[in-house]
């Protein structure tokens, strides 16, 4: 019998995050408060983030607790399934070993629930009572949205106005789950009516939506925001994802000598690939680990390392991290979740470090991966994952004309169900492959704060 | 800790389907042959279906082996996953334990893909090169395309042609599997010619779909069809879902007083129900068992107990089962896994011997259902499937008001993340509660066949 699945007791979800600040060779520069161009403090954070999350931020313990009360809600889903690819490795004909961590069964569909439960848990326990936040493809607000009715906080979601016109289901489910769905840019936010008055069909972007949802929280006490990514904490919450596949490795009898995730803002990434990344670090393992990014928002492998944005209107903290420049737009490519200018700090600073490795996609060819996965492996993965499996695919082949049998994991961070808008242009061959503008980014990196 | 999943080692799949023919306590009448008005045997049978097929549909083995091949595909999603409903057992604040058999997290996102494997494997050894079926709600015609390329045969699917234009994701899915979709009625078979002829402008039905997908398996040796419901191998396959639930419900030291299960043709109430419905015939027990359709489509409820086809053509056998005449076209409701003017004839066999109930709702009480079972569980329901949860919290609400702590246990037959569309049209309002047309079920049941 061919094992395809591993499987954890739930018993063994992790009890703690892994916090990889803790592992760094090197440390972190720190945020910069965009006024005055010194360190931000806690206090500069306290409008929008309540104090638990503010120290997780910073922290330099290796392990952080998670509450009983946030576990008892993963226990819904989590452990998530550890699948071995036999009949992808077998269409390949590749001596390869390919896994992938499936977070697609988490009720919203992807790996956003993690953090999204974490973190409306400690607003909850602050006395917060509305989050507002911004959703691009639409995963992002849909977790948040049942993270609120789980602990009783009411959700507010900027959605980028051509996500909010292109995908009425995402909204639907948002909406479902008693989420409230506002189009960005919007006239409720002065940054909302500063971006419609210079363009009033503006289709949004994710640095307006941050900005107006950003906006929102600073404006009202009991009112916080929340972020799917990029932030160190929104990382650390998605470390499960990694320490549950170190087991899962264990129970297969194998170590991955490459692991993969796709990469927009870095949650997913990192998630699975941090908990490696610290075994590489502590215990002189040497497995690769590659962020997987679209060729037309390429910024790790085309952008500058340096101070920026996470906005477009300049109200968040400036973060150092490889950046395109808060004033790109990245083309409309489906993978949504991967159209952001900035990545990580932590992923960014990792890769400056050379700890990790960086490839970028064309979609035609990642679509073509993942209707490959589709019809091997069953499910059809969202148009962000399919950048993983695209590189996954591609290492597989390698290990076929090298003849080497190496183990391949990556992770399978949502499913495509309500993305098949997208399958359907791929299928009618109506997908374009866009580059970055050259000179988009150039006129963007112009911009960037002077530190 | 609270235990919210019940979870199976992959060696505790069942390695035999469930036959409740064995257990009957009086024969079925047979199907029988709509020329010649004789039962049907094995040859008329044998230009649709693969022997080993037909044997199953006629066997009195109470056990029946599943294929080796059969259980490694099973092994990519099952055992599936028993959940304890603690979040909506709380909301609905009921002494009942509520439980809940998730056959969502299939790769195609329902129950449907159990019996897909298995039939796609028998007509693969029978040397069948293509095969035909029909779809409405389009659950089954993306569970035969996966089993069709996982078992290297050509999928073709006659799709209801108001679902093939409003569903259009649905489609994307199938054809993401490999799968062609037609729209039915077609140019492509006498049936639909006939029918399109008649009325250009024909939105189909499943009736319909199916008479074109047997007249294309009838013409070519290669090719033969697939039913997703209804006939008994086909509830057969199902009951692997209710052998899991017998063993799950052990481990949560509990038995149901109740199981429920929403019932269009009948497979997902049967996959689940029958192992238990054994259980009262064999071993004494008493639970009750329940059918759950639409008031739209009222078979068991308002049906006539008599031999009907399962075409609109009448090129089916005519089978004995509860049936709304074959002629009957229900209100284009959102459930359309539900839209079937007849029912199973196991399952009408067993309602008319009255060793099950069965209930009818409006879909609006439904869609209230799946939005608060969403709000607490986490999974948007099916369309389909928040009928059975209507009537779960229904009968928990009853155990609240008589104080009584009953166990409760439910087929989720799946998720409705394909299907937002009915969650928007009830969040705005704009769903309608048809009751079925008395008028016209008295004009179909007039042209039931004379036996």
């Amino acid at each position: 019998m061919k094992q395809v699945k591993f499987l954890l007791d739930e018993d063994r979800i992790p009890s703690h995050w892994y916090n990889i600040l803790a592992d760094l060779p090197e440390p972190m520069e720190p945020p910069l408060n965009p006024q005055t161009g010194q360190p931000v403090g806690p206090q500069d954070l306290s409008a929008l983030f309540p104090m638990d999350l503010i120290e997780q931020e910073v922290s330099s313990e290796r392990d952080i607790e998670i509450p009983e009360e946030v576990l008892q809600y993963y226990r819904q889903w989590r452990p998530s399934t550890l699948y071995r690819a036999h009949n992808l490795e077998k269409a390949l004909d590749t001596p390869a070993h390919i896994y992938y961590k499936y977070e697609g069964s988490s009720p919203v569909g992807s790996h956003k629930l993690n953090t999204a439960i974490a973190q409306a848990y400690y607003n909850r326990e602050a006395g917060i009572k509305h989050l507002s936040t911004e959703t691009g493809a639409g995963q992002w607000g849909t977790a948040l949205s049942l993270a609120g009715v789980a602990m009783g906080i009411d959700v507010q979601v900027f959605m980028v106005r051509i996500s909010y016109d292109q995908k009425p289901y995402r909204r639907a489910m948002i909406e479902t789950y008693g989420g409230k769905v506002i189009a960005s840019p919007s006239d409720q936010t002065q940054s909302g009516r500063d971006i419609l008055a210079a363009h009033p069909d503006s289709p949004g972007s994710l640095g307006i939506a941050i900005s107006e949802a950003v906006e929102v929280a600073r404006l009202r006490d009991d009112t916080n925001y929340a972020l799917g990514s990029v932030l160190n904490h929104v990382l650390l919450h998605q470390t499960v994802i990694g320490k549950e596949a170190l087991l899962q490795m264990e129970m297969a009898g194998e170590y991955p000598d490459v692991v993969i995730g796709c990469s927009g803002g870095g949650s997913n990434f990192a998630g699975l690939s941090f908990p490696f990344v610290g075994e590489n670090l502590r215990n002189a393992r040497k497995t690769r680990i590659i962020a997987v990014e679209p060729a037309s928002c390429p910024t790790l492998t085309k952008g500058k390392y340096a101070y920026d944005y996470g906005d477009v209107a300049g109200l968040t903290p400036m973060m150092k991290m490889y950046t395109l420049g808060h004033g790109f737009v990245p083309e409309s490519i489906h993978a949504g979740g991967l159209r952001y200018h900035g990545m990580s700090p932590i992923v960014s600073h990792l890769f400056h470090l050379g700890q990790i490795e960086a490839q970028a996609f064309a979609q035609n060819t990642c679509f073509e991966a993942g209707t490959q996965f589709a019809q091997t492996e069953g499910i059809v993965p969202a148009p962000e994952s399919t950048h993983a499996i695209r590189s996954a695919i591609n290492e597989a082949l390698r290990c076929k004309e090298a003849g080497t049998g190496e183990t391949i994991l990556f992770n399978l961070s949502g499913h495509g169900h309500l993305d098949m808008q997208a399958y359907m242009d791929y299928n009618a061959g109506l997908l374009e492959d866009h580059e970055y503008d050259v000179g988009e980014v150039e006129h963007a990196l112009m911009e960037l704060p002077s530190v």
